[in-house]
């Protein structure tokens, strides 16, 4: 990944990188002789380029690794994709609570958000047109609950052990094979398979799919914050701290540079999880290409997702807010966007379609004239003009959005 | 889908096609007058291709459909949106449980299959290279385990009513919508969100996932079983009943059609889940062309899943198996498979390491000489032809083969 | 595809159906008899489900066609997958007009408002934020270069005829083998390939991927008009005329459906290239799985080409363009937008860097205070109100935008 | 990438990693100012890392890089997209020559192939089930034809330079855009296009595409070769000097590790190669998100594309081929794979149908009876022994395939 600072944290990188690699794969041997009573291996000093180069002649560079151990005798009973496979789970293992953390951060600035504008009208918009009012609280807990459930799935991601020898059936380990896969499983603080897990995928397309997905959720807060972030609609800006999202020449921008990033990660997660969810006809007892595609395309699944939410976890965390700007959007289409609740306030008089009818032709007129949707009203419908006003206003035709607010709230808080 | 009931079994064909469409959106509404009190609609004459067509101005089918409905004042509070998202649920949640009850069928023959083979012996194979010995119970016993965990992910997927009008806020519904929310996902038996979902897409992209791992998990055993039935191989075949898989000018054909058709659904369900995946950045409160993609894929993979696990079924139930073809196969490599179990049997006396050397040189002689590695065993290593002849038989060599059957066995049954 | 006739246009969709599929088998038997000097098969009543279903023992429907013909005969030669691929091919053939058509169409309407718009100034916007001025015009010619660079894709598949036999070396043919490939590529009007192609997919992953570019290249200028479209923008609407894009209950909205449904065929598109590109790795001399896989694939992707194409014609044709609220929107930052300019124009007496700093200086004051820029720079800078007003023009900064667009329309002009 | 060493040859990681990057982005800067007639800025000390996290707040490296130059001046007329994209294409234009020495390398590999083993007869499998009998050099050639069809794609994405400022337009550039774009593109060896492509992305995802699909050819090469070199099939075997694909504990295996790495890059090239397909739709005129993500998926499609052909490069320059195993594989149905070579040999005494009906019995009494097909024949067909020994040799039954060889040859001949 040619400029990795630029999209993953540091931490991120090291624990998906080769170091991160390196030492699961190491602390696999140190666990497997632990777990049959033999003295650990000393930790060598590796170079990772050299074991990649040297895994050529195997296809995996797990050989390369035990042979450079002072005891390969610690190593007996595994297989070399028993190393890569425990090794991968640990990355993840090491690598989630990273981008939890950072999910945590964009969760919390969602609550915050929507705590704070439970009751700030904005625009709802549908295919990208003003439809009715909403508040901006409530587009935050629709954030915060989609990260929420994102979260949930990658918790839900059982992270096993892998153990099985070249044959799947720990033939080399004789009687104790299970015992050894139990205490090797405590060893790691990892679950322990039903079986060994080498052609059976489905957890790794299963991380695959969580991350995806959470890249997903995180996309589209990213996609609200662009949108919003318009020059012309100017509802929300993300921070210019330190110069941040502007330009040199062009001083009025401010662009919105953690959603864009966060999108960029997105796109590459997706491409990563493709070729897991893919990967998961594997043949036999050991596949040849599909298992091998795995290492790469889950550690930049792993980088980028955590990149994804710590990009978005800036921008909402520095987010400016503009509820003036969100009124004033509202009053854009001089009061059409509350044609339906005056139809609501009318319907008690005229029943429903006539009431419907009515309005439809006042915003008709108003659309194509020269005078106000209220003047229209006030000339051709049945309610007094505090009657049309209280029908216009935004912030008495919100419906359950405040409530719809506490309940995310709620459930967030419930959550943890 | 050109050639559909080739792929597709008719039931599901017709629950997600037009037909179960059209009427999960008619059932929406009939349970959203009941919800607020208000008569049905009698269910109008209805035209999927002019539905259709009529909705191309509004880029989605739903106001037709109200608008041929007589009592449209029943869908009062809805959206479109409302109706296709829940119309979206019920033929989930009506295609699921026929997906479901071929993924039972395919579990129950891998069980099957897992219980009657948990011994006989077979060459496990890495790298489509012959390893060590497993047997085909084992490798039946990792089929279940993964169609298991691919029910549970199925299993696990909300299935929740869509209900918020066209901002999300259920204004319409002044004081009653969240009365009304709960009411109509009881009257669905279908699960109440937290908010509304029309722009937070994780279950449908979780549906996706989980779909494209099923068909993932299937499509690994049509892989195995189109390796196993290869003519040099000759392990397994599909049945032959009726002409099937034979060719008319090639009489000693036994195709794998029904894996061969496993994999083929794999492939479109993937590209369809990846259509789901892709599709979370949904624009404000609702997407301009993300949210319209999901329909076609969401029924595409749906169906395709069904058709990989009927077809995958077929196969599996109808499955002969060659366990002396197994046993000649493993004597394939004149007994080279076993030198591991020969250097372990040598161990005790040698030392692991001289063993492996010991039992490595004669391995070599064997595999570039004229003699059989029993021949030159006998001649170089400290242990008694009866000695070599046991560890030179794979199946005592097995390892917990069949202990980790109990175990997948155990589990499909607790699973219940 | 449920609801097919709102994406896919009825001629297309008959032309990638059953329908389409089973004339173009039927048209491959025709064919291969004459090649042959053989009498045609008269064509039977055919029932496509029957067929598919047929099929399900041989895993294609290709050999339950031939046995329905009268002169099974006229086959020889012929493998199943020749009739299938052969069918594809003339399946794609006959579909790629159609699709060109509406091609060409969004391409002329592109052309049309380069050339109305050449000198029109409306605000590039980056990352969303307004930047610099360009025109309308610029815009409409990026969009234009972009179509016919994939109407050149999609001219440049090689379409070839396929003729192998069952393992794709003519041998049933004897000695006429190539001249029989020869007369039937002719007899069909289709390209002859060096060797069968089978198992050699190259052509077909490239028609998939030059359709996603397509659908891709539509998407992009779909996503431009649905944000120029937003109601805070307001520079294009698409028609309304009979209704199209309204809302019964939100009488302001022009909702941009015919944007929205291209943005949905395109994301379907990529699903089903993605199945395309997925299947190059067939086995051997024919695939067990990746083969079968392409045929809904190919269908779906052609389909939903032509109904982003379609849809976005529709939307183009229709466009409503507004160069007023394109001049106000362009004055939204009160001449920030402009700061560069004055910086240019500056630049001869002060020195480019000295000249940025003044001007940016003056910009962070009217940015931050009351004064609008055009009285900063009064103030601050060495310019006259003339000059100042000059530089402030949008019109008077398009740098190279009409020129280009120029060498776009004789672009455009010279491909045909 | 982890374990990049594994996958990628060196020169080509380092083209497309952090230092090819910035060399490109340094040469475009240089050549810009060239082209303007500046001084070129002295090539400053850079840090990949820092400019990458330098970067953020700008969400690209392209403004921390030219703040480093001595000469910011040179960068004049010039936006960070423009230095980004044309970067990107130096990077491909640097990497593709590598990447295609290596499919040169493939590609001679296979023209051996197929010249040495023109009529070498093996079994064509379709479905994995043996067909008729056809010839490694037919396979071989079909693979030669794959690449080089690969080869001309690749070859046929044109390589453009980017210049267009920040809307595109050139305006900072005043009258002197146009020529100053020549002489960049002149500067740099690249292509002009007709417009800045900072949203036309066309070319991007037709770059993707070609590297996906020629990782899918080489994919199906890598499949076949991994299938031929079964234990049980054993036609083909990677060389195993130094060790290589061999194993300590499992001396007889003979690993296909070239073709597993092979298939592993495929895999990992798919993923990319999807992000830049699915990139296309940019906003406006510079996206917030999509091209961002552009930079790794490119390196990673260019690296891995070059990875996949140079480890089957490896596999084919050392393939062992054993034609033997090919012949006794021929004879494993006992003569049945040759019944339509007898069929047509008695076509001509009892015409086709009846001819097929009286052998097809007589293989269905040899299938499931004792007795060998030979026998069976020579008692129910009125052919000589001879002829129907004549008629069951596989070298008598292979139609074109010798004919579809050379022209293969000649096809790769007349490329060069």
């Amino acid at each position: 990944l040619p400029f990795e600072p630029l999209f993953v944290p540091p931490a991120l990188a090291a624990a998906t990188g080769d170091g991160g690699w390196l030492q699961a794969m190491l602390d696999f041997e140190a666990a497997l002789a632990r777990a049959q009573g033999l003295d650990e291996p000393a930790p060598p000093r590796l170079d990772a380029a050299e074991i990649a180069a040297a895994g050529r002649s195997a296809a995996n560079p797990a050989a390369a690794l035990v042979e450079a151990l002072d005891e390969p005798d610690a190593h007996r009973g595994a297989t070399s994709q028993d190393v890569m496979d425990t090794a991968a789970v640990l990355v993840t293992k090491r690598a989630l609570p990273l981008i939890e953390d950072e999910l945590a951060g964009v969760a919390a600035a969602c609550a915050g958000l929507a705590a704070e504008h439970r009751d700030t009208p904005m625009a709802a918009r549908t295919l990208l047109q003003q439809a009715l009012p909403t508040t901006f609280g409530l587009k935050a807990a629709g954030w915060l609950v989609a990260v929420d459930e994102a979260r949930d799935l990658l918790a839900g991601v059982p992270l096993e052990v892998e153990l099985g020898g070249a044959a799947g059936t720990l033939a080399s380990l004789g009687d104790e094979g299970l015992g050894v896969l139990a205490r090797l499983a405590a060893e790691l603080d990892l679950a322990e398979p039903v079986l060994p897990w080498h052609t059976r995928r489905v957890r790794v397309g299963q991380l695959g799919s969580a991350l995806a997905l959470t890249a997903g959720a995180l996309e589209k807060i990213a996609l609200d914050l662009k949108l919003l972030a318009q020059t012309e609609v100017g509802e929300v800006a993300e921070s210019s701290e330190g110069g941040r999202g502007g330009s040199s020449t062009l001083p009025h921008k401010r662009n919105p540079v953690g959603a864009t990033l966060t999108i960029a990660c997105a796109h590459g997660v997706r491409g990563a999880a493709s070729v897991l969810i893919g990967a998961l006809a594997q043949e036999h007892e050991r596949a040849a290409g599909a298992w091998q595609a795995e290492w790469g395309a889950l550690s930049r699944a792993l980088a980028l997702t955590g990149g994804a939410a710590a990009s978005l976890r800036e921008a909402l965390e520095g987010l400016s807010v503009f509820p003036d700007r969100m009124q004033s959007n509202l009053e854009l289409t001089g009061g059409l966007l509350m044609t339906e609740a005056v139809s609501s306030a009318l319907a008690d008089r005229l029943g429903r379609a006539e009431a419907k009818n009515v309005v439809a032709a006042a915003a008709q007129r108003a659309a194509t004239g020269e005078r106000p949707l209220r003047d229209e009203l006030i000339e051709s419908v049945d309610l007094s003009a505090d009657e049309i006003d209280r029908a216009l206003d935004p912030a008495n035709y919100l419906g359950s959005a405040s409530a719809f607010v506490d309940r995310a709230l709620k459930a967030h808080e419930e959550r943890r």
